[in-house]
């Protein structure tokens, strides 16, 4: 049987193995991107869906407008506006099923074959793999510890012309280092890309996940022209079997992602939309992230702590600020998938780094959540894994 | 700002004022293809949700595997060996987040740019519009009362050759008609493409809303070569705001769709997936169909009666057997959107035929949904479309 071409190109089962993995019920597993289970509020969600099946049972189980619900999409609107001095209204919101479908959508919405699409690097291999799909050229450009090298981003620019269709960025505690951008480096960003008619794709997954006392502007809150495309999403701070996620962006782009939003699955959940602005309109959802970042917060610190005192100096490594992951990076020529192989023998699971850049093209780092192991758990797994690395670096 | 390609082929904004019209709150509407909200079993859900959070709120909450959860696949396997006599396993079904992905994931694993689409006409303008979105010709192909005109499909097979990709069709209680294929020519059909290697998607989102006995078997029943891929939904047999559905497929497909559902959304959503499971486990699903299609015949047989009342001889109809459809043909030359634009002024909606036509071919044509309104709307909305029918045939 012939498949499309595209199909032929997908061959990097890294995600779903690394999905795979964390279910073996055995493996002290830091390769997740996922929240603490112990940290969503189930009694909360439960009284959500009880209310929610009888106060609007039909509706709620009925398909929901493609856009998504309204009240959800103002909740939405009205939450980023405070949290980031915006003017949002529910008509530049669409509500998606996870922020994995917005990464989809807007490769179909911004792809042809043989486009090219510049991304810093490291990043999210699955927004990677969900573009590839659409059959463009990926194109890396390194970053810096304030965000994306904008001299870089230029000749990248000059160099592919037209080409160019999509910009993917993460610029808060980014996946797999946990890099912030800096403010400066937002401004000079947005300001750099208003030259061209390119749009930007924000993923904005970690964004309230800082352990610091305030967020930073997202670059759509910069951009004056429409051109930045934001993704936002509940798995992270809430829970991610929902699958309630959204898109932010100009009027103009919302109306084509709601044409493609018909095509994908006609609309997303009505009863999670619903259960999620209960939970929005009755309980303190600022209260519980700054709940869980707190809980994350003393998870990085407990890392940190068996880092310092169990791997070689040569593994070097930035404090995250915030987000889920710690970014080691092992000496160079090192290959993090041998060791991978080592600690898998004593059931202890990471990211090997290559995983993040395109054709694996740089092995020598390593990307080990902190968010989603017990602390008892954290301290077992890598108490082995500094030793199975001191002996690997031998 | 530049978009793809395929977002300016995609301007048939139909199904998605479809959905909007049938949020009205005013309007009688015939026009949904949506099951009675009064037959959601709303307690039994309420239970079934607060049970899995109970029990297993951690899970439900977290993400799902891309496959679906294993429970819910080994459910539908089960179910569809003791419906249609087959011999599934789990690990040739994959959980989908409604049909409409099935269907959009099926063009994004079979098809290129200009290959060629063979499907019965008229046909669900959704999954015209998900399958246009990769590029593909549509060519239809006509169907008689048995379905598909097998002499018909031979010969576009051989007009487009290499070119055709991919043949969709819905054999049971199709919408727009409502037509059941016969087992004769779901035999004839099977054992006609099995000479050729072209996939066939089964879209049997209506396959068990029989005003019969007996169940006809599925295309895939029939097929020994792998080549059908049958998707299935409890969006029409139980509701649609859960967003759960399947594919059913060989393993080596299954396998595709696999690498396909990781891009797209990752995993349907965990809880609605145990929900369903827990429903099926404590409950008696089938008890329910059997409830809501004696529902839906009742409502056939007053909108028949009053059909054959109040509209003109000239408009005809075929009795529905089965499904959420009267399709109803104005006599050739007369344009059912006119015929649209007076009825709306009355506040009632129905769906014209040219929508389940590419570039609207045909417009003599109306679909007319019986399940979705109360008995009191199908008499009044009926009874006025039949006036306004009259006249706009005189």
């Amino acid at each position: 049987m012939r498949f499309a071409h595209r199909i032929y190109k997908m061959e990097d089962k890294e995600l779903l193995s690394l999905m795979e993995l964390a279910e073996a019920p055995d493996i002290i597993s830091f390769s997740g991107g996922f929240p603490s289970p112990e940290t969503y509020p189930i009694d909360e969600i439960k009284e959500s869906f009880v209310r929610v099946l009888d106060e609007e049972g039909k509706e709620a189980l009925s398909y929901s407008s493609a856009s998504g619900y309204n009240p959800l999409r103002e909740e939405i609107a009205a939450r980023m506006d405070r949290l980031f001095g915006m003017d949002m209204t529910k008509d530049e919101i669409i509500i998606t099923s996870g922020s994995q479908q917005a990464l989809d959508m807007s490769g179909m919405l911004f792809i042809d074959e043989g486009d090219v699409i510049l991304f810093e690097t490291p990043s999210y291999l699955g927004a990677l793999n969900a573009l590839k799909a659409y059959e463009a050229e990926l194109i890396a450009v390194p970053t810096d510890k304030d965000g994306i090298e904008i001299e870089a981003l230029r000749q990248s620019i000059e160099k592919y012309g037209d080409r160019v269709k999509l910009i993917y960025v993460i610029p808060d505690y980014q996946n797999p280092t946990s890099r912030c951008w800096s403010d400066k480096r937002r401004k000079e960003f947005v300001e750099f890309i208003s030259e061209y008619d390119i749009p930007v794709l924000e993923d904005a997954a970690y964004a309230e996940l800082t352990f610091g006392d305030t967020l930073k502007k997202p670059l759509i809150a910069y951009d004056t022209l429409g051109q930045v495309v934001y993704c936002g999403t509940f798995s992270k701070t809430f829970c991610p079997g929902l699958r309630v996620a959204w898109i932010c962006a100009h009027k103009r782009i919302i109306e084509k992602f709601l044409l493609l939003k018909t095509n994908v699955d006609l609309s997303s959940s009505a009863i999670a939309q619903r259960q999620m602005v209960y939970y929005m309109q009755h309980y303190d959802y600022d209260a519980h992230i700054r709940k869980i970042t707190l809980l994350y917060k003393s998870r990085r610190d407990l890392m940190m702590e068996i880092v310092r005192k169990e791997f070689p100096d040569t593994v070097e490594f930035d404090v995250p600020e915030g987000g889920l992951f710690l970014w080691l990076s092992l000496p160079a020529g090192k290959d993090a998938r041998e060791l991978l192989a080592l600690a898998l023998k004593e059931n202890v699971a990471f990211v090997p780094g290559g995983s993040f850049y395109p054709d694996n093209a740089k092995n020598n780092e390593m990307r080990v959540n902190f968010s989603n192991m017990t602390e008892e758990k954290i301290v077992k797994g890598m108490t082995i894994l500094g030793r199975i690395t001191t002996e690997f670096l031998k």
